[in-house]
């Protein structure tokens, strides 16, 4: 029989500055379309973000040491964006939109070949809340 | 490469009255169906609904932009249950039992409609949280 | 030297339908005062409600056993109140227009004599919770 | 026309004692592999979990009674784990590592057979938080 | 007897941006000072603010209609605050450093004189979260 | 004019295995006096606690630097407590009944004199949830 498949969620909070943005369309279009999140000086969030990871349970009976996922967690996306503006001091999400819909969609390009080395294992979803009411789910380019 | 899929999730609150009672049934059998729920004079809650939305991301990068998810969200819903009770009040919940499950069937049939107007976005899922420890959840008809 | 004196909270939910009406006003002038909340069917809230005992820590390390002090909010509070309309079914609310504020004060009533009974310790707060971001709180009579 | 399926979850909480070793490795090993979780004493948690039920809605408008759910995990889990050491004293955990992915595989073993009593109702999912921000799923051993 | 003094409580929402830095100091001065916070680019939160008023319960039962301090905190914190940058689009903030406690301070002195006009009711306290885990209180200029 | 004085509030949580014993007491009266919390092989809790500071707002806006305070927290408390027994691997909890109230006179005593050697800055607080539902508070041998 093989071993029965799980999904461990880890969860993580950081604090930032965006501001919705599209430099291919006008001052008016850009208000039109993304209101008071265009405000010109920004606005920001603490945002929360969910990583998701689905693979067999082995003898040791985790799918994935969640030290293992929080340090990547840190390291990959964490690191990058608390206490920062997204739109001009993350590289990895440059000339992107910084909705949360393309946050879920830049973290996974990056979580995904981080958590592909760990055996059996694999990234299954990337949440990311932008207020407590309202988030956005990701499960990877193939769903 | 077709644009990636992604579901956007909004929560509002509503203060309702209800009480389950099935008319053709006795008041005995309704107490035994029922219990507590089943009490004459009602009894209430702060109900929260999520409502989930799926499609794809366009350039804008907002599956569906959030204000339009909820003001439909207050006029098809909130607008008619908060302050309200739900068997007396609302319109589209007469002749059914205001259990969760029919609360999730009956905004369904209310927001799928009103979300199809928006290209390539299609309504995914219905959550009703009746406290904060229980909670039902609708996929629709076709899941 | 005395024994410091500490502050001891547990909280406690109860679903509950209400109506917010002055039998001594008009209909128009209660749906002036009172708004939505003085719908005729009525609505209803999952209320939470914090009871706070103050007192001197004696050996055993417990100002009052939580399981004590749980069981007496149960007796004197949940068992009245929950599943109920508060303007029906609940005798000690009889006479009261059900504001938070007044739900406060009925609790504090039934349950100051019954937690001075234990030796040093005294009811200090009542808190009530109408919805996540709104609540009461009261010191009591002398305060 | 057939009745349209939904999911109820309830949640529930305990406190408890655990600790992760495996007792085929060495000490030292078990440091490595589990780091803090392996302290000799162990160390607790408030473990929260869910569990969801998927079905049809028959008249009554309810999948299964949340009243009966509440009784089943009352007396097959809350019953066995709440102030209890799960390594010690859980006769139905005794031979498994005491991770949350194998909390939610014999908490399935114990609902699965309870839950398929109940007409057209089986068991879908198990969620257990350790933590606030860190859980596990289980759709159950054909997921 | 006079009427007894309750408090009622009333938190709302918003999301912005800040950056702490004070002009008199230099740019190491200020790095050192408010470190990930002095980010030139600035960051943001979600922050709730809690809006505390205590009186005595008139025949209404209400210390003070809570549609009117909702409409006050929207009037006077809310509109000024939400999706805005506090260092640069927020006139009643310009000259302070955006640190939670001065935030407090800031919303006391816009509300205080606003709810002194409701008979026998004064503002009793703010208080102010910039992340879940961290808030300031204020009790007003004679605490 | 003097500085306005305020309150500062972090919390963190930890995780940890206790049991309520009394050794002076025998078996059967310590069963009675502390009920399931006197499980033989212990139980245990996500705990969460929060440390209050007050003082005057300086030319920097901050009481006192939350970074500042968060570090005397993790070495004071949070080093010694996380993923241990607090009766076995705790030294200053030695010798106390591991209940919330002795918690949080034992970590005001370790908070205080650290606390102090901040200018106009003194502990005020500490607060110790065993579970989200019940807390205690401590203002000091003085209060």
């Amino acid at each position: 029989m093989p071993a029965p498949c799980l999904e461990l969620t880890h969860r993580q909070e950081f604090s930032a500055a965006h501001r919705l943005h599209d430099p291919a369309l006008s001052d008016e279009e850009n208000r039109r379309l993304y209101g008071p999140c265009n405000n010109p000086r920004g606005h920001g969030h603490n945002y929360e973000y969910e990583v998701t990871v689905r693979g067999p349970v082995p003898r040791s009976g985790m799918i994935l040491d969640l030290n293992v996922l929080t340090v990547i967690m840190r390291e990959e996306i964490f690191a990058h964006v608390d206490h920062k503006h997204l739109d001009h001091d993350v590289p990895f999400l440059q000339g992107r939109i910084s909705t949360a819909e393309n946050l879920c969609i830049a973290f996974w390009e990056r979580l995904a070949p981080r958590l592909a080395g760990y055996d059996g294992c694999a990234l299954h979803r990337i949440r990311v809340y932008e207020t407590r009411g309202s988030f956005v789910d990701y499960y990877g380019p193939d769903a």
